[in-house]
């Protein structure tokens, strides 16, 4: 009998993490995020933050690395075999959420997964990263592109799926019209 | 006060219809899908299975059709002009919920909107298709395809939006593993 994970992909500034997290307070199960980048980084011997970047940069970046990839695969693809590994290894113990980190993709076949994606409009996260993260108040809509962009192309990279794309997943919320306590009641409740 | 409308947006055979009709018996408002075929048929004075069919082909559909456009709009632009004004009007009226036709597109600055995209895996809807519709138990999956590029092509031309991106919608829900059920629950409830 495979666990019921819940993994939950998101834009940045959606409040992914924090549904996420609330979502795993209320069930009373574990949720992994930044414990999770840090279980790698003690795996792979890699620093934390190094890790934590490669989480969201597909490898090579431009034709420049592609080809160093000729040369075998880049630290990037280490670092994916090892999230591989924790997560699928996670999941295996037992019930949990897990945000982020293409978990839906690497759990298809090793969990009974509820697959959500977490999305809302430029100004909700504009203003949301700017509360919550203490991010610069100068353009953080530039900020949320680049951010946007480099999460899809990493997601697309490894999994070959489109990332936002509802058939990828079970449910898909707007965090910015439904409110983040909607989401994590709906997502709790058809757990 | 605009009025709170629902829109669903929907794969062929995923249940979206079905789903519409009782959300909107539970909240006791009414929900437009062929009603509305009916009201665009008689005022554009087109025989109701050409507004049918034209809802789900993108005008002109090759190159040899865009052509004809040079000379003014087409059938299908005139139907598009009726379509928008009948939603507008209905959602004028009072809360309802409206089934397909691009309904959250027109609706985008008139109403209050809750919009919905309702999908499910194409085994689920296969066997759905022949199930409830009646339709051929041979190769229901090209229907199928052949269906959902209709409707993602019509929706493009006209909206310029790309369909089933999940952040087009306030949510997403998948039928398939959802149940049919459960999302009347949460759309109703989300009302």
């Amino acid at each position: 009998m495979k666990n019921r994970v819940i993994t939950i992909s998101r834009e940045f500034g959606s409040g992914g993490r924090t549904i996420g997290k609330k979502v795993a307070e209320q069930l009373g199960i574990p949720c992994y995020d930044s414990e999770l980048i840090q279980k790698i980084a003690e795996e792979s011997g890699f620093d934390a933050k190094f890790v934590q970047e490669a989480g969201e940069y597909a490898p090579g970046g431009f034709l420049s690395n592609l080809s160093s990839r000729t040369f075998g695969p880049t630290n990037e693809d280490y670092l994916w075999k090892i999230q591989y590994q924790i997560i699928s290894r996670l999941a295996g113990q037992g019930p949990c959420v897990i945000v982020g980190r293409c978990a839906d993709y690497i759990l298809r076949d090793k969990a009974d997964c509820l697959r959500v994606f977490i999305h809302a409009d430029a100004q909700f996260r504009a203003r949301r990263i700017v509360q919550e993260y203490g991010e610069r108040a100068e353009s953080p809509e530039q900020r949320l592109r680049d951010k946007d962009k480099r999460r899809a192309a990493y997601h697309r990279f490894y999994t070959n799926m489109k990332w936002g794309h509802a058939q990828n997943y079970d449910l898909t919320l707007n965090s910015g019209t439904l409110g983040i306590d909607k989401c994590v009641e709906i997502i709790r409740d058809l757990y």
